[in-house]
């Protein structure tokens, strides 16, 4: 389900989409963003055999990147303009092998805070989105004036 | 404090090398084993511009993957000669930026089990390692008999 | 939203009655079940001035322990009638203060297993349960044959 | 191991020990502080039948609510002399049943932070601090000027 949050800034999808594309770790793993409103995300990536584990898996690394940058940016919607949005913390419960041909990776806020954000995020096939594959919680931290930008 | 265990397989140390060899994931990153023995390992890896964030900061999302193996190989070197191992979750504290030029992470077996075994880790700059930069403590699997290969 | 499961022990209300009963814990916190069913538990109980922190809020660790409980039954109820459950981990949120005059802790599987269960749990007030105080995500191991009952 | 923090409040013990006396929970479950210092405490407390699961090992819950009061003062002690801290998450593992006379749970601060302090405890029984129980990793906020006090 789809949170339904009054956004602080009106052009926070571009504000979104830029910081997005400044994250080369993005671009790097294939990650895109497929959608998103205010206070949620959806990105999506391919299987690649250079993101695998040992047993030709898609690595737990690449799905919790990819959670964590969702959990990231569905909290960054919601912050004001001048902010920069940090990971305090994430954890990751890992369900399923990830055996998939594509996955979606889908975040949304649980509780937006002025200092603090909490979001769950979800990974699954795109073609089974009912066979979900990890679950992640996430803490973000806003940064106001830190010299940090977005 | 590296843990002072005995392995149930004496050639621990090669199984662990030829599992992490396997992980095409670990070659992308370019991280390597830079040190183990049994219950405990050091990876390392340089900062790369492929892996940043949105600040040009190496992305969690690379320190957690980096953690995360060394916690699955902590615990594969205490595991049996047939056994496979599977990240059952970990959690995460990202404590500062991470903006070194190369780094540690260390993982360690803090108790070992027939079925379940748990690990902490710590990232730091190689050349600072009294600044961690994260923590982790993750649950991992030993799988006997799966039909899933180490 | 519940989850739709078939139990496989179709006494499993009973078996979750009969062990909640015995865990003296949730008799002492006033914790009481008020409504389960396949892979689901809803638990309630009061404020009381005996389990505050030093805010006079509800203390952090009653309401985990309510949590932990319901994801530890929540589990139990799709495991075999033989099966004993263990926590294995897990990691709470703290969302807001827990100032309410009673509350509902509500658990569901997310991903049963024959040998590890994830679940997930919120804490709201019985009056308000938009108002999330803390989510978790737990992970549940079931024991076969290893002498520790229910 | 021990952290070597200058604490900002010199006064900081008599604070510590004020506050953790106006937690009902502790005294409750009977916890009591045994030793202090900047950025790390120890608390003690019995086992007692009112805080049992269903097997009769000490609840989960009562551990990991002795482990988060210990985190909490660990990072309060080095907080300023007016501020007040909450716990913002925790994760804990639980390595081993719960069994023993009398249990120990220790905490350090692993980062401090102007605005949230990362910390680690251990539960082990008095009698064997070399089989630990339980280990924690939690995140604190330190609140000035909130209205909340200490």
């Amino acid at each position: 389900m789809r949170p339904d949050f009054v956004p602080a800034d009106p052009d926070y999808a571009e504000r979104v989409q830029t910081s997005f594309a400044a994250q080369a770790m993005m671009s790097t793993l294939g990650i895109s963003i497929t959608n998103l409103g205010p206070g949620w995300i959806d990105l999506e990536f391919d299987h690649h055999e250079d993101f695998t584990q040992q047993h030709g898996f898609k690595h737990a690394g690449a799905i919790a990147t990819a959670l964590d940058s969702a959990c990231g940016y569905a909290a960054f919607s919601l912050m004001p303009a001048d902010a920069a949005v940090l990971t305090v913390e994430y954890k990751i419960n890992l369900l399923r092998p990830a055996s998939a041909e594509r996955y979606l990776a889908s975040a949304v806020v649980v509780k937006p805070g002025r200092t603090l954000t909490v979001c769950t995020a979800t990974a699954t096939p795109t073609d089974n989105k009912d066979e979900t594959i990890a679950v992640m919680t996430a803490t973000l931290m806003t940064l106001i004036g830190s010299g940090i930008k977005h």
